[in-house]
């Protein structure tokens, strides 16, 4: 099973769908706001979640397509909102919606995004029950998003500890992507314990996948990444590794000659590559790897019991991916 | 029955429970910036909806209390966020979020607010199929109110018809309103008819509030109201005042005076005299007024088939309460 496929997959069955649920209505200005970073494709993990999570406690896939939306809405009205909160002008080579549409309309597309995910999931087809079950998933985890992002605001410039950085992650970024297979196992009829493996599954992953790009933050090939490799470092963004490093890095000279380079925006490229040569000695870099790799083995030990299906080896080789990639 | 008395009974109801959803937890920050206005108390009129609607139906308003605060922390939610986009550094003598807290605190204290509302009344004391009813009303009158903010910042500055001027403050201001009664009527146990009933009174009421507000905007006493009393013409604000005047005033030289006030910062009290004069003539004011008189008749109408009760008296106390109040 190649991930990236079935990635691929379901990201075509997903984009007809994604644009059936907000139908033109007045003010037109704010419907085109709205629709932008739906419409826009993307890897569609979160909705591909959502359905191999159904498919793999043997519910009827469709049935959940609904929720794949919902949270995929979710997730862009996420990305509206922080896109205006950091200022930034470019997401995907789109223009983001506030440098387009000005401030109040994108913080109204947000928003709009996220009743409308909330009306799609009150239309879902199962009972109410389940659907209560579902609501909890989904809006606890916008809880914990918009947590996420008030500690990453607060992180920002700041050494934390592993124990912050970990929370701060889970939230920003897992706990979304662990309501999705949680939601799409409800639709898909599971028991609560199923439901439970399932979200614990997503929420190791997420946070294999995030500690994994922090690597790849420092050894990654910046042809392949597209992000240039010493920008964690020169922006002193606080990682594991960095987490890691303070507390292993023992010469106080060397750490010194680290906290010069870390944060420094002019760092030289022979800097970064003195960095990265402390972060090896340190063992910071394995670290993180050996840290990714325990997360993935955790998430996919969760869901070892499913039965076979084209959905349960996607999630196992989902998890395998997150660690065995360049990109 | 009187209206306020009842108001103020409810208000003290509300208190404690509203102030129990949100528990300490991380980030602190977060967490009192969207206490701040829910726990700042108010009139609680959405509170007091749902409170009413549930027992006009026989409900057990203490079923309702969770939705009640919920719908209070939605409302909370759009009030962080329009101050943010109006630019407001004060709300009620307390200092804006955004003021005190940032920016990107204040747009994710109301979108946390937001998700809490969701976590509330995914527990409802209903059961499944309810709570998808009351999720249905709920989530479209938050889409909606969207609409209708984008609305209201597409017409600042402009002449709208009268129209699109209705259809605004419907947005704006009765479909949460309008929410709130048809959620406490379902979570007190009212068949779809009547769910729908005092949904609609509820609309027409709040279009009637709005509406005698414009009213008291250019009529009111603003030793009273607290409000300049020219204040409405100078900002060239568009009530259903001024777009009855539009089509009303047939003197075109009366109405290029009119004009020539409607909209200027520096017009004089003089001035501002004779544009109250103007609208006397044109029959703007006493339509606006017969137009709130209109609606809060519509209103009671709707709900005259409800069994006596006090939460009865009170649903049509307050929609007179909504044309007789110099404040």
């Amino acid at each position: 099973m190649d991930a990236k496929e079935y990635l691929m997959k379901t990201s075509k069955e997903v984009d007809g769908p994604i644009k059936s649920y907000i139908p033109d209505e007045e003010p037109m200005r704010l419907i085109e706001a709205s629709r932008r970073y739906p419409y826009a494709g993307g890897k569609r993990m979160r909705p591909a979640m959502v359905l191999a999570a159904c498919g793999a406690v043997g519910g009827d896939r469709k049935k959940a397509m609904p929720l794949a939306v919902a949270i995929e809405y979710i997730h862009n009205f996420t990305l509206i909102h922080d896109d205006y909160m950091d200022g930034d002008s470019k997401r995907r080579g789109m223009t983001t919606i506030h440098v387009d549409y000005g401030m109040p309309t994108a913080i109204l597309a947000g928003d709009a995004l996220f009743a409308k995910a909330f009306q799609i999931i009150a239309e879902l087809d199962v009972d109410g029950e389940k659907l209560r079950e579902v609501l909890r998933y989904v809006t606890k985890a916008v809880w914990d998003l918009a947590r996420g992002q008030e500690m990453d605001t607060a992180n920002e410039g700041q050494l934390v500890s592993e124990e912050v950085y970990i929370e701060t992650i889970r939230l920003k970024t897992s706990v979304l992507f662990a309501a999705a297979a949680a939601g799409g196992a409800i639709v898909g009829g599971a028991d609560k314990k199923t439901v439970e493996a399932i979200n614990e599954y997503a929420m190791a992953l997420g946070l294999g996948f995030q500690i994994f790009d922090d690597y790849l933050g420092i050894c990654g090939d910046s042809s392949k990444t597209g992000k240039s490799v010493g920008n964690d470092i020169r922006k002193g963004k606080c990682t594991i590794l960095i987490t890691h490093a303070m507390s292993h890095i023992k010469d106080p000279k060397i750490m010194a000659e680290f906290k010069g380079i870390l944060g420094n925006m002019d760092a030289t490229e022979e800097q970064i590559a003195r960095a990265r040569e402390i972060l090896t000695e340190s063992g910071s870099i394995e670290y993180a790897r050996k840290t990714a790799q325990k997360k993935v083995d955790e998430a996919i030990s969760k869901i070892k019991f499913l039965k076979p299906s084209e959905e349960k080896e996607f999630m196992i080789a989902l998890a395998q991916y997150a660690i065995n990639r360049d990109v």
